[in-house]
């Protein structure tokens, strides 16, 4: 089942088939030697081929040599980033791309590959930098539809994805056990595939203008060696990185799902080593970009896989293939592949995940539509480097208006609760602020402003209590301001006082002259605050 | 005073000296019917200038015409930056330059503007694009020194900086009051401007090789007209937006300072547009980039300003100075001029501000040591740009690594507290963790790791409890993240709790199914948790 889902994802990244079973050796075994995963399998992804034909596409005419050379330095300096960030531990980066930036980014990726494969299955030429160009030169094709390749592509296509659906609970109405109907259903694609390449050879479908894959060279993997041009590489260092850090992102979570039902872990960074080897394996055997995938890896994991050796002789048996196997691949249509691939990405596009993100929070949902759009209209690259810009651009938005709550007495209790929402006491003389968020330089500004707001409006007020409770930090600047609102609170004949500091910011501020300058006073406690300040509040 | 202070700036900003009086008339009269503080006074500041003078020379040859019209086309496009910034009210971009960034600068852009100020004060000619190459250049050009020139510049600093520090004590000392001590304190730079004009026309120190100021033509600010250029444009926009965000910075900072001390306070999105026309009509009548600057503010704060006219009336003893006084300046050297910017100047210089952030907080250190070094070393846009990008960045950092701390039973209390700092009880069965930062996607997997690692560690283990009393927010990616913790979780038989969470995180967790799914339960309080999983321990 690996062997035509590699040539698939060969042909999506616009690289002759073989290239696919090449990149399934190599970073295999260097992916068990190194990986910290038992049942990772490394090799082509959807994703990856789709970045790498991206990629590769700009700078190279397809079906040339220099095509494949250029993919192929591709994943020799992805390889060599990934190892580079795995030995300086920067795997924590991966981090910074949002859930809803991935999802909205593999959910485009998805439209963007079956809207490529379209052109395979109706047999046209077509082609666009966008998903917008692409669907546009695909219906101006639409007359020079090659009717045969179509219903084979549909057929396929209807044929996996009623196995995919309606075939187990079939099987097992008919009292078949629940692991055979399992089976059968995964060996779905497999026949398919060995079906219309049967079609394909007894009906000579060729002869009527099918596509086949044609000629697979046998052989093991070839020793390949990455170009050294510097302008080559200043044109794929963006691309490379960002194929990194997608391939290790997809990989952990692989990872770390199947690690964990097994009370497993793995280590972010010893996986960036692992994949960056892999890599650079790919990039010396004629291969090109891999990471590890869900439906390779999940195929180990059923089988038990419990030792790193699994990948090894998963290895063998596609290295063997490509030795003997090929021959047999001759009379495999193109569309088969493409309808393979359509059906695999379609289940990526999650869609309804934009919904549901919208309901839980507008901005999370502001930044994965962003992510889709952009990648669907301008390409993978600019979609996710403009995702993780504005994922973060919401984020210090957000943190840089920290909620601040004036806060009263709970009557007969210790407790202090919002003023706008409860029923609290107050005292004219006390202000009683607590400040949700930790401060730091983008919202230090806005505590002084509602401080400054505060004081003008009451003249009456005396002392400025800060609840810190939620507090988890201050920065160089908050500090500054918290001086300077000290400042103007004493110009102003206002004391400010702080109360329930937390015991690591409470350190950092006794390394500062700032307690000592402090006009009112540390209470461990707010209650203790208001108890000292306005003790007609807590004993009425 | 203001008016030598003009003719400095603008003499910096590679301008002649007529541009920095016509630049402090109209805008201080559109600032005062726009502005919100009675009295923040407008006109050019030595930093604006240095980075106009950046800008300009990059554009436009020193000394002529296209200069000036160029420096006025940038006064028009930042106006009308910050005018726009202030109708969208996006006055909070400002708060994204911590103080160690603007200290930074600010330091830095000092040591620029002195070191540009010493070629004036040796009396040759040097030049350079950073702090580096005008020193060396400055070095070379050291045996061409101008002795009467440096010998001026010299008196005149030294006066300066005498009075500035020992001339009040010294008139107090000898029975004078404190507020005509002031007085002639602050008359010193005056005196020092006059004596020198006088001692060049009576000694004729033109004809021996010093640098007057020359002819400064009599009369009121002459209309002019920005360029209409989108070449132009396009190479000022980006300085543009850095001298408004500059220029907003320093001018709310000062304003707010003043204003406080009367319990006042400014409105920072009105400020812009203020600001923004001020700079509107500079740049129509003859001016370069302006702002609300220290000195001249605290002027009329002294002189106890209280309605916006003061600045009014400034602006017309300003005009009136244009049409009548310029006569006077003939003799004024260049050097004494220069002499009064390095004195001003050198006060903005603060190194050992980069101490104490040192000790505060190393992160904050590294930020403004950034900015200080990049704006020296290649110079202020860069400089501004990268050091905002280093202290966001370093915050983001910061945050993605949150702080998570297991918490164990303080015996005989309900409090809970770290168990690697207290002696606290804990049972084999229940995993205690206190989060000190709101989740967001870049901290979101640092939980995830902390909690696989705490289950890959004990197999006792049977319920996992998070303390949510520091989480302000739970973004999407990290509500993905809990319900992927709390699957795995319940795949090794372990159930996940909450205690202590907030109000609106609860509310927004409530428009999910996640609770609905959780295995574990909500506590109110973290010691209800403990008394429900782990009796044994809270009742020994």
């Amino acid at each position: 089942m690996l062997i035509p889902q590699s040539l698939a994802y060969a042909m999506l990244a616009g690289l002759p088939p073989e290239a696919g079973l090449y990149a399934s050796v190599a970073p295999l075994v260097v992916y068990a030697l190194f990986g910290t995963s038992r049942v990772l399998a490394v090799g082509p992804v959807a994703v990856v081929s789709l970045m790498t034909a991206a990629t590769v596409g700009e700078l190279a005419p397809l079906g040339t040599a220099t095509y494949g050379t250029v993919a192929l330095t591709l994943a020799f300096l992805s390889g060599a980033m990934l190892l580079i960030m795995g030995v300086l531990r920067l795997g924590f980066l991966a981090n910074f791309l949002s859930h809803p930036v991935i999802s909205g980014f593999i959910s485009a990726s998805g439209l963007l590959i079956a809207a490529s494969q379209l052109k395979v299955l109706l047999g046209v030429q077509a082609g666009g930098h966008n998903f917008v160009e692409l669907a546009g030169s695909l219906v101006q094709q639409l007359p020079h539809t090659h009717g045969l390749t179509l219903a084979l592509g549909a057929g396929v296509i209807g044929t996996l994805a009623w196995t995919r659906t309606a075939l187990k609970p079939l099987l097992m109405g008919m009292g078949w056990s629940a692991r055979t109907a399992d089976w059968v259903t995964k060996a779905g694609p497999v026949v398919a595939i060995a079906a219309s390449t049967a079609l394909a050879w007894a009906l000579d479908w060729q002869a009527q203008g099918l596509k086949i894959v044609g000629k697979v060279p046998q052989g093991l993997p070839p020793l390949t060696l990455p170009v050294w041009d510097s302008a080559l590489w200043h044109a794929l260092a963006v691309p490379a990185l960002l194929i990194s850090v997608v391939g290790f992102v997809e990989s952990v979570s692989v990872g770390q799902t199947l690690a964990a039902k097994r009370r497993q872990r793995i280590d972010p960074d010893q996986e960036l080593v692992a994949l960056g080897g892999s890599n650079l394996s790919a990039a010396l055997s004629g291969g090109f970009p891999v990471t590890g995938g869900f439906a390779r890896s999940v195929v180990n994991f059923d089988a038990g896989a419990r030792t790193p050796a699994a990948g090894a002789f998963t290895a063998v048996g596609i290295a063997l293939a490509s030795l003997f196997l090929t021959p047999a691949l001759y009379y495999l249509p193109q569309a088969t592949l493409a309808a393979t691939i359509v059906v695999a990405v379609l289940s990526l596009v999650d869609l309804p995940m934009l919904a549901r993100t919208w309901r839980y929070s507008k901005t999370d949902f502001l930044a994965g539509l962003t992510t889709l759009l952009v990648t669907l209209l301008q390409g993978v690259e600019t979609g996710l480097v403009l995702g993780v810009g504005v994922s973060l651009a919401l984020f210090l938005f957000r943190t840089s208006r920290p909620h601040i709550a004036e806060v009263g007495l709970v009557p007969g209790t210790e407790y202090f609760r919002n003023v706008l929402r409860h029923k609290v006491l107050c005292s004219p003389k006390v202000l009683s602020l607590r400040v949700d968020e930790s401060l730091y330089f983008a919202n230090s500004r806005a505590l002084e402003d509602r401080i400054n707001q505060a004081v003008a409006r009451s003249e009456a007020l005396d002392h400025v209590v800060l609840q810190c409770s939620a507090i988890n930090d201050i920065d160089a600047s908050a500090l500054e301001s918290l001086e300077s609102i000290e400042k103007r609170l004493r110009d102003s004949h206002i004391a400010l006082h702080l109360s329930e500091v937390k015991g690591p910011v409470m350190d950092r501020l006794q390394s500062t002259d700032f307690l000592h300058h402090l006009s009112g006073q540390v209470f461990l406690t707010h209650f203790q605050a208001i108890q000292t300040l306005a003790p007609e509040i807590t004993h009425p």
